[in-house]
């Protein structure tokens, strides 16, 4: 009568924490969105797994719920942090009127992940914004944006562009560039701990005119980054080192 | 030559990625805050251990660079994450002119751990706030949380309080009173992964009036943010489930 929701990190088992690996060892059953069941296959041997699509993350926690009470041991297993645009919401809505345990098993998320490779962009206060407008309104996205500018936070945004919103990251742009100069260090990284990782340092200028994937992460400095030997670095304070 | 700036997580072993044990193993030389630095004795056996006090931050990284010129791998090992709040940002400003390579490894952030604690306040759009003003002006404090608490973000507050500032969490509450409603669910975490751990869920309301330490995480929900079952839950957007 138990349901880890286990983000694993990015996806190299480098990331994955000790407490997610034991906490899938535990488990009868995997369940989780495809791409993501695949990741840990080695570790998942003899396990009962279940996997679906993209965009049917309620079924997907309606199908966990129901197995675990059956008595069963239950993981489903998220990218990133389970709890950062993850599934671990959604799981305790659905789970609202069973009497299955739900234990939330943090990981590494892109905005910590990826900023380790670009260098240090996130060392003080920061803003993380989900460019994608399929569950919230644009409008609030958009609000977002320009506020997180005007209060001079780092930002780092999650899903920057699809085939369908592939000038969504240019709108962004334009957007902070209300309060943030052109110069502003950037960066973007893809493929966090997978095959064709790459981590590109920029301008904000530069990012507006850059098409990016939607296994990107994009990041933007403060008025105070600056880039050091290649590497986005952001002061921890305002009064020097 | 190679300086790893490391991220231990919350302090428990569970938290503690692949990464970072096997940076720690390869390294000669340990270097970090003493706490820290115990928080992995039993991983260090046979290696050099360097260890200094709090507010030492600079010292210590120009003692690591030093060390590292020597030849030495060297491990300067954080709390959470490396890269928020932590030592990677001025490390690379130290070893701005040295030939010392830096890896940063990250860790898990109590923003993410002090969440799953909680249940799920960070599913989406969210802001990291220090309320520490030994190294930024309050002013800039002020305005972040005002403007963070209008966009209406989850919000997770670092160093919320101290002896000298055991008054700043109450400041805050105020300000972000001015767009945030009282009945916003809210909660705070304590000494995370570690002996004394507790996690509460409260209003903004009750939680203008407690004490907490700077041991506390806090977490102040948005507009959507509400409890189920004891829980922090945060939705993924704003068109229902």
């Amino acid at each position: 009568m138990k349901i880890f929701v286990i983000g694993l990190g990015p996806g190299s088992d480098k990331y994955l924490t000790p407490q997610a690996k034991s906490a899938i060892e535990e488990s009868d059953v995997i369940v989780g969105y495809k791409v993501y069941v695949e990741l840990i296959s080695h570790l998942t041997s003899g396990k009962e797994i279940v996997s679906n699509g993209m965009k049917q993350e309620v079924e997907r926690c309606k199908l966990a719920v129901s197995i675990a009470e059956t008595g069963k041991t239950v993981s489903m297993v998220c990218s990133g942090d389970s709890g950062v645009y993850g599934m671990a919401g959604i799981m305790y809505e659905v789970a609202e009127h069973s009497d299955v345990e739900i234990v939330v098993v943090p990981g590494i998320t892109a905005a910590c992940s990826g900023a380790s490779l670009l260098g240090a962009p996130l060392i003080h206060d920061f803003a993380v914004i989900s460019l994608s407008d399929l569950l919230t309104p644009w409008e609030k996205i958009e609000k977002r944006l320009l506020l997180a500018s005007e209060a001079d936070f780092a930002i780092s945004l999650y899903n920057p562009s699809s085939k369908k919103r592939f000038d969504y990251l240019e709108k962004a742009v334009t957007l902070m560039l209300n309060h943030k100069s052109l110069s502003t260090p950037c960066g973007y990284v893809q493929n966090i701990g997978r095959d064709g990782e790459t981590a590109v340092v920029c301008t904000l200028g530069e990012l507006k005119d850059i098409q990016v994937d939607m296994f990107t992460t994009v990041f933007i400095g403060n008025s105070q980054t600056k880039i050091i030997n290649g590497k986005l670095v952001t002061p921890r304070g305002y009064k020097g080192v």
